[in-house]
């Protein structure tokens, strides 16, 4: 089992100059230099990622993952990425890391390439996980911070590309640090007018009189991967589940609530700005479980 | 003359463990990979930055770039930049590239370095400046582009780091590509409650009625570097210069505007939003001639 694994993709976009018969992908030393300093994603958050989960062995929502890779590639008009190539190059570097069944994940990342150069720059990296099981079971302590955004921006102002999982993380990296200063653990991001939307990783899910609910797309909000899992477990329960805008007082009154996300799964919230939350331990061990074994 | 110089920086903040007496910076090939795949720059944009230019072979505004380089880094939490040993670097590039008389800059990039890792990465990269005479000379179109935010998250929403230069640049270089499907040049940004903000990379400045103004700080801006020469400039003419809350209203009614920026210093505007705009060719290049010939 190699404790982290780096494949550099040969061919990441689909027009990428390229020897069709090169391999897809090359494995490289993850802790030697491989980017330039002239890498749009280092000079500018210029590029898009994706985190899959890995569990027993297998990565879970691979396909949704890809789907939205290539939405957010689509949305920063970036040549569109070859998916096949990816796919490849993802499950070779879990086979690679054999994390049997260890939890792990694998990012992949797109970025513009070398500025006024003809190819983007794509990796895949895979390492296994910390644990999240505290988090999993005693919940977390979350606070509701401003994202400065309009609910409706992604209609009204698409260049402001929220929506897109973008490589310029570095007010989602702020926000965390904010929490910790107020002494929580997550944030779940509210918009200028009011609307709650998700969390800086995580996708916000919650159940009211016994229906799962979560505020879905066209928010400026990613269309979440696990989320997505989350609600075809609840229906597979026979339980009914809907998208619906929310807003802070709605998801206090929840009966509970998660961040979900792929690798943390799915994470309890146990106080909101510092007011206890409700958890429920049995439904979301139950839960958690689920998506563990998911086999896609 | 070199094409393009990059120095890597030993001990790029205050805090950077390292040896005193090893050179603060290395020179290395710009064209080889100097970044792992882990940096925190390339995977979160989670780094600052700052362009300075260089003309005559001198750095313009230098300690002006350096306190702002070290304000985005408290901004960030990033460790203090060691600011001597940047300076030292950014005057080693410089004599390493020898651009003579022809227009060049130095950028410098402080990231948070390797996730978990204990010390952050830092470059100093120098390049001839493409030439931007036709910009300077016939001015440019611009289109304005809602920037999402309010004119005060600065002081309501710091964890969005509004008026940090981030390495968190997607959506500067996104509002680029809007501009150029609406057949423009550049972009200033106005803020989702009606107030002019600056360019992606620039700062905006007009004139009404002899005297020169700019939007100021305090509306989640950059503090202009070359905004602040130019008002020097303005001074040494006796003309009074102001900062004033902006509305495209009062910027489409002055009787010359710019966009300045440190690189391709003062670029009138010829067009807003598709109306023309009036452009006073002669101050312009006198203002741009005495930028050049700054010493300092």
């Amino acid at each position: 089992m190699a404790a982290h694994v780096l494949a550099l993709l040969s061919r990441p976009s689909l027009e990428a100059p390229g020897d069709a018969d090169a391999p897809a992908w090359v494995f490289v030393d993850p802790e030697s230099p491989q980017l330039t300093a002239l890498d749009l994603g280092a000079t500018r958050g210029d590029g898009i990622f994706e985190s899959i989960s890995v569990n027993h062995g297998r990565a879970q929502a691979l396909e949704h993952h890809l789907r939205r890779f290539a939405k957010s590639a689509a949305m920063l008009e970036l040549p569109a990425p070859d998916l096949d190539a990816w796919r490849a190059a993802i499950l070779a570097v879990i086979d690679q890391l054999a994390p049997g069944d260890s939890e792990a994940f694998v990012k992949t990342v797109l970025t513009r390439g070398i500025e006024y150069g003809d190819r983007p720059t794509g990796w895949a990296y895979g390492a296994l996980s910390p644990s999240f099981e505290a988090a999993r079971a005693d919940g977390i302590s979350v606070v509701i911070l401003d994202r400065g955004y309009r609910h409706d921006v992604e209609q009204t102002s698409p260049w402001l590309l929220a929506g897109a999982k973008t490589l310029s993380y570095a007010v989602n990296r702020a926000v965390a640090r904010e929490a910790v200063r107020r002494g929580a653990d997550d944030v779940v991001f509210v918009s200028s007018d009011g609307i709650i939307l998700e969390g800086p990783t995580s996708t916000v899910v919650y159940r009211r009189d016994g229906a799962l609910y979560s505020p879905g797309t066209g928010l400026g909000i990613l269309d979440g991967t696990t989320q997505a899992n989350v609600f075809r477990w609840a229906e597979s329960l026979g339980m009914p589940t809907a998208f619906e805008l929310t807003t802070p007082e709605l998801l206090r009154s929840a009966d509970a609530a998660w961040l979900v996300s792929s690798v943390r799964l799915a994470a309890p919230l146990r106080a909101l700005d510092g007011a206890p939350m409700p958890v429920d331990a049995e439904f979301t061990s139950r839960m958690n479980d689920w998506l563990k074994a998911l086999d896609d």
